[in-house]
């Protein structure tokens, strides 16, 4: 079966038991969203306790306080009136085996997958790669609880974004499925 | 309870049951990604069907395909190895009930959270607001059909998004839970 139909069909099962779910209002019920990674391991619902209609939930390549997130998180609370925020990092993040410069490199050698060898990813693709990736910062990470600490005050300091929200800064162990509090991330907001 | 204490609660709770989950590797066993909305109600987990460890999940507002999900999907192709993606929109979006205008009107007047009328969002709130709104793209969406072959389309014609790749464009219907494919979304890709 195609990937495609494998979610097709898993979604019909979903729905077949959707019930009351389609009754729940568009703000989410419990006021609150969290900032994560996209990481394929990580599932907010469940790390977090979410029902469906409680919260939003914001992910990319890092879980970073990108100008796309703090967009998301602006909407988040002037329309839709969440009123605490999460940002959530997480441990053996692919973000920490990679910096700017290999990401364009690796790029500018081929489109394929690269591979994961012990010194970092490699290149095993043909060309034509391109120089695109120049242009973009990837949003690396070289320390989990520092990226934490720096986005939660780059959230904090943005000119949107009210003081009186709480932010939580926290990392999550994917060996353990635990959130663990980085202490400085309000304080550093706060602070800056 | 406060809401971080119900979410380290619930987490604990998952972390007891964990087990095996704690193996997981770092690239998505099922090889895809999805990009879809941050809306509360979606659980993209649930809706697609995906286990701990199978699939990249993007979110913003909207689930458009931003700069910032453009390096997510790049970074989820190239270092670790999707080959399939989908954009999934969603009915009852609240990007459908503003425009980039009003949301600056609105964060122009407080940066508290608006009510929603007939008429669409209204400032209830005291100042001061930021006139910072006005820098900042919303992107809203006037039509959500039209928004998932906008964005599948934009992603398709990336200069370091491979041909290879299929990108798949739905919307999910919040009443009933289900996925609709929209036929266009990989030929307009394909087209532009």
């Amino acid at each position: 079966m195609s990937i495609k139909s494998e979610v097709l069909a898993a979604n019909a099962e979903y729905a077949e038991g959707f019930g009351e779910l389609g009754a729940l209002g568009l703000p989410p019920a419990r006021g609150f969203a969290i900032l994560t990674c996209m990481d394929a391991r990580l599932d907010p619902a469940k790390y977090a306790g979410l029902s469906e209609g409680d919260a939003h939930v914001i992910r990319n390549a890092g879980g970073r306080a990108t100008d796309d997130a703090i967009r998301s998180l602006v909407i988040s609370y002037k329309l839709l009136g969440t009123r605490e925020w999460f940002v959530i990092h997480h441990s053996n993040c692919g973000m920490e085996y990679f910096t700017d410069a290999e990401m364009r490199s690796l790029l500018a050698q081929s489109l394929d997958t690269a591979a994961l060898g012990p010194e970092g990813f490699y290149d095993t693709g043909t060309g034509p790669g391109s120089t695109e990736a120049d242009y973009i910062n990837w949003h690396t990470i070289s320390d989990n609880a520092q990226s934490v600490v720096e986005d939660v005050a780059r959230i904090r300091r943005h000119p949107l974004v009210p003081a009186r929200i709480p932010i939580y800064g926290l990392i999550y162990d994917v060996t353990t499925g635990r959130l663990i509090e980085i202490d400085d991330a309000s304080k550093a907001g706060a602070a800056s």
